[in-house]
């Protein structure tokens, strides 16, 4: 019996894995507010005050036009753009609360927006790290690693430019990355706001990959790109084309101010909000004027400094109350709201996790729809750790079941099971019990509940090691997602085509 | 400039650890729901509905015999105890919504009850864990060293057995036990319900230890003790008389099933709560009829087995759910409720600090009042770790930092700040970041967010080893508070003579 139970269960695991009922989340739970609705609406007013009489520095002569044409005030010697508020709201207003986005496979779509929680991978980081080899440079090969991880898990939602394969020239960088995307995984993606003709190059990997049309293209949203303000009060010219490509795209944009308390914003956490705000809504006019409608999220990232070193610090309780600051904010404008997985720790270790939880607590709990940095994140952001991925992974299964309601009726108050046990006695074997032990509780990826002698004869493995191995077993059972062989063979032609070409050049 | 910033900030950080406003912490958040107040009704009906028909059973001739004058129906065959629903939310009614503890020293004084938050330490393991010398069975010397931690931070508020000094016999280890309590901490503090007479000597030395008369002993709450139900349905010798020695002494006690859903309760989690609720009930029922106003404190401990092994798990998103819908249910009865920082790990790792935290955020924000087995839980409660200890107060310090409000004000909105600065630039060195950096942010006690260059020349240490470091340097570094010395030796006096009559019966 204790050996059918437990095979069972082994099964169960990897069927948990890729569990559909991950695939839409939905947080029950109503946001936690860190400041009253007077408060909001202080921070609210302190932004567009701001962006009234200081305004923001706009590097982008297009953008300043479409600023202009719509009837910002442009200062063309500093480059300020000054907003009268009714205009820049009413351009806000044309966001719409919430879209569906879709992948390859049919059931790959899920809604940004309302309670909807959606969680995607580590974006970004130049090194990457494991057990085997310590920190090094990213490569194509460890960023395709990571992309099979994000394809295995279907808690994850979304992929990222994990960890930058810096074996591979810049100017066909995009190229090869795109191509490892849609080669093994079938998840909506991120495109780099890192030139138009990158943006281009990678639409149209992505486009081939779906068998689309440009113009069916853009009937639905199949990738996003991340545009970070050049805070305090500026935005630069790759940031500007970003949001006019993907507004025009019609694909998802995330505005996300990288406002750091102390360092690129005032150190009081209501002044890095309004700074925030203000960066966030002024990116979101932008899209609005290029195509009312554009799908877009507001993002947030504020944290602090480490005020001795300067050095950026997440998870902090401060990171936290910012985070449930900023769902407000999102709310108040009603676009869904991004945030974020982070934390500072330089090993996968017992910081790198209480810093994320914190995060992610901030994040859930304020109502966050799209949790970027899900899986992976180390070292303030300049590392993808593979045994963190798949600590992520656990935490991030936690989270969505405990996003899962409980029922509360005849059958769950189990008045029938107390008629079978005696006081003192238990309800192992009772039919209450028998009739769902095999699905009554979350069932764990990484965590190991042995007892500590059982625990010590299998070697005395701490979590880490443990998410090595775990990692390891899900690359060596990987099966990438199909991708008929035509559409292959033109994405390979488009790439020979253009690395011909001479790749993209890096500008706006 | 740097190298002044450096050794203020050094300073602080050992201010940080005894920082007065930790002492009293307030939970600014509503809590979080995890049931409708229908659903909390039905959960309430059902335990209402079970003591009615079924009851508990109840082992302690005197206990009965209180519940029996009390107007409860007794059946002396199967010492099964039933409740009129009426007669037991009277007797629960009884209880106070809050109440003050007290330590030694005259500003070691909280609130129980209402937003108030307090943390506790580790009770109970057997096991003592450290870095040094693995796993192994706690001593005397291991409980003295876990004191002197919970001595040395601020935010923990409440001491615990830390661990079993199984080096001492046991008869008189209850003696020796409460002697190292009042010699190395004056924090109010928990005693075991291991027999009268025990109990009898400890509040005994702790009187003496306060220089207080047994009338005036009463007068005030200055320790505590936690009765657990032998779930299912059931209250044994010891605990009820624990439940009476302590109303008696009018000292606090904490009642708290011990239901783990699927083993000593039902699988389901609705069903799992309506036991710990009638078990809590009767139990604090119980201390009212011996005395009206008894200080008592509604504990909830519900959490899940795995079904595989039958292993107790903690921090599950099953636990986090329970934790939310206990502080509805002690809400429910205006009682102060108390949940626990738990987890599953047998190394205090990744695993350790993600369910710790899972288990944190479920009870903080499901508006607990005091956090049992706060710092140094490992094992589900086998062993207290030295390492943990030290990862638990870390975590600790940033929930009281998250506790504390933020001020949006014209101050802290900072619009002069953004006077200051140019687009693009920093706020390092403006007058609103200068005036503020002191104390704008949380300072980590362990985390450690220097780049991974620096990190790695100071030896690429895990957080768990730096537990390590920072534990011994402040056992280096003790001081224990003062001790009258005339009380001092009244305690060894009485040791003494206690000793010489044999110790004490471990029997109720």
């Amino acid at each position: 019996m204790a050996h059918r139970r437990r095979d069972n269960r082994r099964s169960r695991i990897r069927h948990a894995a890729t569990a559909p009922h991950w695939l839409r989340i939905k947080n029950p739970y109503p946001p936690i507010a860190q400041f009253t609705e007077d408060e909001i609406e202080a921070i609210h007013v302190t932004s567009l005050e701001l962006l009234r009489d200081k305004g923001i520095r706009v590097l982008s002569a297009e953008a300043r036009a479409l600023y202009a044409a719509a009837g910002a005030e442009v200062n063309q010697d500093t480059l300020m753009v000054r907003f009268d508020p009714g205009m820049l709201l009413d351009a806000v207003a044309q966001a719409p609360a919430s879209f569906l986005m879709h992948g390859r496979s049919p059931d790959r779509w899920f809604e940004v927006g309302g309670n909807h929680l959606v969680f995607a991978t580590v974006g970004g980081p130049p090194h990457y790290s494991d057990l085997e080899g310590g920190r090094r440079a990213g490569t194509l090969d460890t960023f395709k690693d990571l992309l099979r991880l994000a394809q295995t898990y279907d808690v994850l939602h979304l992929t990222t430019p994990m960890v930058e394969p810096q074996d591979i020239p810049i100017h066909v960088r995009h190229l090869h990355m795109t191509q490892a995307v849609v080669a093994l995984t079938d998840k909506p993606t991120f495109i780099y706001s890192r030139g138009r003709e990158a943006v281009s190059d990678a639409l149209n990997i992505l486009r081939i990959s779906l068998g689309l049309s440009p113009s069916d293209f853009e009937e639905r949203v199949y990738c996003y790109t991340v545009v970070n303000a050049n805070s305090p009060l500026q935005l630069d010219e790759l940031m500007c084309a970003g949001i006019i490509d993907f507004a025009k795209a019609r694909q998802a944009m995330i505005l996300t101010p990288f406002t750091l308390a102390g360092a690129m914003a005032p150190i009081t956490i209501p002044g890095a909000l309004a700074q925030q705000n203000a960066e966030a809504l002024a990116g979101i006019a932008l899209s609005q004027i290029v195509r009312p409608g554009a799908p877009v999220v507001y993002g947030g990232f504020t944290s602090n400094v480490d005020m001795k070193s300067g050095a950026p610090a997440f998870g902090t309780p401060e990171y936290v109350k910012a985070a449930f600051a900023s769902g407000q904010l999102a709310r108040r404008y009603q676009l869904p709201y991004r945030t974020s997985n982070v934390n500072a720790s330089n090993a996968p270790d017992a910081q790198s996790a209480y810093e994320s939880q914190m995060a992610c607590w901030g994040a859930i709990m304020g109502g966050c729809n799209i949790l970027l940095h899900g899986a992976g994140w180390l070292e303030g952001g300049l590392t993808a750790s593979l045994e963190k991925f798949i600590i992520d992974v656990e935490m991030l299964q936690m989270f969505a079941s405990l996003m899962e309601p409980v029922e509360c009726n005849t059958d769950t108050l189990a008045k029938a099971a107390f008629d079978e046990i005696e006081p003192g006695g238990h309800f192992f074997g009772t039919q209450h019990t028998l009739q769902r032990y095999e699905n009554a509780f979350y069932t764990p990826l990484l965590s190991d509940w042995s007892n500590f002698e059982t625990w010590k004869e299998k070697g005395s493995l701490d979590a880490t090691q443990r998410a090595n191995l775990i990692a390891r077993d899900a690359l060596r059972n990987f099966i990438p997602p199909a991708l008929d062989a035509a559409r292959d063979e033109e994405i390979n032609a488009f790439i020979r085509e253009r690395t011909a070409a001479g790749g993209a050049q890096l500008t706006a």
